[in-house]
C-alpha cells in the first residue's frame, strides 16, 4: 500500500471516528459536541525556533442542540460525509464542486448551504480537526503555475521530463501529494521560483534552467497550494535550495512571506506548506542604486503599500534587522518596482546579469 | 527558410517601409503622416459570409507636426523600432516588458509613456497598420490554459505528448505560431475547450479524452490569445471540430462568441483566430430540464446579467432563431447555472453522462 492509500485511510478512520463519536452522545442522550480548533489571529503563535507561523490549541464547541450551532453542525457531517465518499471511490473534486454536491434544500425549505462561504468553511473546520490538508480530503483549489527544468517527475503515471516541456511548460497540478507525484531524476543545484510568468518565459526562452542547473516555476501571482505544497516536498526530498524572485512591493514580499513562513489565515497548514529557509533574492530595495537602474522605470508607493510595508515591520517574522533595514528602504524611498523593470536595461538584462550576480555572491535575504 | 522566418522578415520589411516613407516625408519638407486603421465599434461589421467581427476601412491620421499627435507618432515609432529589435535577436517579450523598455525620460523632462495602457494602444496601432498580430511582432499577453489529448506536438523543438502528461497537463505558451508549435501525429476526433480548470482536472482524472477520443483544452476563464490561435491552428490544420463547454449565463456565451466570432475591441485580430464553425456545448439554459438538474442549484440572475443578455439578443451574431431562443430561455428562466453545479447529480456526472449524451446526439449550438 502506497504511503497515500494509507493516508487516506488514516483519514477515513478519523473522520468516522468522529462520527462515532456523535452517535455514542445520542445514545447516551448526551448534546453531541465537536471540538474545532480556532483560525483567528487569537490562535496564531510564530515559532522563532521552527520559523513559522502555527496555529494555538484553542478549541471552539460545536453543539448539536443549540440553536446557533446546529446548522453548522449537520453541515461539518454534510461535508465530512462528502469527502469520505470521496476518499472510498479514490476521486478528487474542486471545493466548488463540493459546495453543489452537498447543496440540498431540506424539507422545511431550507437550505444546506445557501453560499461557497460557508461550505469553504467547514471544509477548513475539518482540515484542522482532522489534522489533513484538504488535498488529503481529495479536494483542490485553483491550480495555477508552470514548470521547467533539470528535474524528471511521474504525474498520474506519465513520466514528465522538465527539461523537454518545451515553451509552454508542464502545468502544476493542484494536488501533489506522493500518490499522484513522484520525483526520479533530478540534477538541479536550485529552485527559482518567479512571481510573474513573463519572465518565467523570458528566462525559459534563454535557458536560464540549464545554464544554471535549476528548477524554475512560475506562480501567476499569489503562490498556489499546489506550488508551495510542490516546492515543500521538491525542498524536504531532494534537498534543493529554494530562491523567490519577486516584485519590490509589499505584495511580493507577502508571496515571499507565505512561502517562507505561512499565513495567518491558513496557519494550520504551515507544517506541511512553509519553508522557512526559503530564500528571498529579490527585487529588493537595494537593487535599484546597485543594479542602477534608471528613476523612470520607478512606480509610487500608493497609501495602501505604505500601510502593509508598515504592518510588515510590525510582524514577528520580519523583526530580523536585515528585514527591518529592507522595508525601511522600501519606504524611505518611497517607491516600487516591478521585474519587468529590469528589462529598462535590456531585454535579457535579467537572466545575464542580474541573476547570475545576485546568485554567485549570496546576495540574498532569507 | 520556415514560414516563421519569412514571416518575420514581411513584419519587418513593413515596419522598415513605414519608416523610410516619413523620412521621405521630413526630406520632401511634407508634414510626416501615418495612416492608422481605426479601432471602434464605428469601424466593425459582422461579416455574415464569414461568420466573423470585422473591421472596416476607415482610418485616421497621425501628423508628426501636430500638437494633439506629435508624442503619438513618435511613440508609434519607439514601439515599432523596439519590435524591430526584437525580431531581429530572435526574442520574444511582454507588452509590460515592452512598455519598460520604451519608457524613457526625455531632455525636457517629459516621459516617452507613463503608463502601459499608453504603450498598449500603440501596439494595437502596429498591428492593424501592419496587419500582424502582436505575437508576429514577436510580443505576447499573459499565457493562461493547459491541455491533455490524443496529440503529439512540439514546442520549441521538445517533443510533448498531450496523451502523457500526467493530471497537470502542458502549459499553452502565448506564442504559438508554427515556429514554436508544429503538430505532430494526432488521433484525436475533436477539441473541448472548457471554461473551468476544475471541471477539465474532472474529466481528466476520469480520462474523458481517452474515451472519447478528443482534446481537452481548459481556458481559466476568458480564452487567452495563444489558447484562441491554437484551436484555430488545431481546427485549420488538424481539421478538428471545435466544442466549447462554459458556465450557462452570459459570461459564458460571451467566451463562447469570442472564441467564434472575434471581439468588438479586437475585430481585426478575427481573420487569424476566429472559429466561426465552433459549436457551443453547453451549458444551455434547456440542460436544466433535460438533465433534471434541480433548482437548488441555480442562481438568480443578477441586473448586470440580465443587461447583459438583453445586449447579446441584439447582437448580429446572436440573431438566429435558435440563439434568440436560447437568450430568452435564459432571460425568462431568470437563473444561471455553473458547469460545477452538474455535480449535484453524482461527481462524473459531467463525464460518464451529460457530455457523452450530448456529443452523440449532436445536441450543440452553433
Amino acid at each position: 500500500m502506497s504511503n497515500s492509500a494509507s493516508r487516506s485511510r488514516e483519514v477515513m478512520k478519523k473522520i468516522i471516528k468522529m462520527a462515532r463519536s456523535t452517535i455514542g452522545d445520542f445514545k447516551a442522550m448526551n448534546n453531541p459536541n465537536l471540538n474545532i480548533p480556532v483560525r483567528s489571529l487569537s490562535n496564531i503563535i510564530f515559532s522563532e525556533e521552527r520559523g513559522m507561523i502555527e496555529m494555538g490549541d484553542k478549541t471552539q464547541e460545536r453543539l448539536f442542540f443549540h440553536q446557533g450551532m446546529s446548522k453548522k453542525f449537520m453541515q461539518t457531517f454534510l461535508v465530512a460525509s462528502a469527502c469520505t465518499e470521496l476518499l472510498k471511490v479514490e476521486k478528487t473534486t474542486s471545493i466548488r464542486d463540493l459546495f453543489y454536491m452537498t447543496k440540498h434544500t431540506l424539507s422545511r425549505g431550507e437550505n444546506t448551504f445557501d453560499d461557497q462561504s460557508e461550505s469553504d468553511v467547514i471544509i477548513e473546520d475539518i482540515e484542522v480537526s482532522m489534522g489533513a490538508l484538504r488535498e488529503e480530503l481529495h479536494l483542490f483549489a485553483s491550480n495555477r503555475g508552470t514548470m521547467v527544468g533539470n528535474l524528471t517527475l511521474v504525474d498520474s503515471g506519465d513520466t514528465i521530463n522538465a527539461r523537454k516541456i518545451g515553451s509552454g511548460g508542464w502545468g502544476i497540478p493542484s494536488i501533489v501529494e506522493d500518490n499522484v507525484i513522484k520525483f526520479k531524476n533530478c540534477d538541479a543545484d536550485f529552485i527559482l521560483l518567479i512571481e510573474k510568468d513573463a519572465v518565467w518565459r523570458r528566462l525559459n526562452e534563454d535557458k536560464f534552467w540549464k545554464k544554471h542547473n535549476c528548477i524554475m516555476i512560475q506562480s501567476q501571482g499569489q503562490t498556489s497550494r499546489g506550488v508551495r505544497r510542490l516546492i515543500r516536498r521538491m525542498h524536504d526530498e531532494l534537498n534543493l535550495p529554494v530562491y523567490v524572485l519577486v516584485d519590490n512591493d509589499p505584495w511580493g514580499l507577502y508571496i515571499y512571506s507565505v512561502i517562507k513562513q505561512g499565513s495567518i489565515n491558513l496557519a494550520y497548514e504551515s507544517v506541511r506548506m512553509a519553508i522557512p529557509d526559503a530564500r528571498f533574492l529579490g527585487l529588493s530595495s537595494f537593487d535599484r542604486e546597485k543594479f542602477d537602474l534608471p528613476d523612470v522605470v520607478t512606480i509610487s508607493l500608493d497609501k495602501n503599500d505604505e500601510k502593509r510595508a508598515k504592518q510588515m515591520l510590525a510582524y514577528p517574522w520580519f523583526k530580523e534587522a536585515k528585514w527591518q533595514k529592507e522595508l525601511k528602504k522600501l519606504l524611505d524611498s518611497r517607491v516600487k518596482l516591478e521585474l519587468e523593470a529590469l528589462s529598462a536595461k535590456g531585454i535579457s538584462f535579467i537572466s545575464e546579469s542580474y541573476l547570475p550576480e545576485k546568485i554567485s555572491s549570496g546576495d540574498y535575504l532569507d
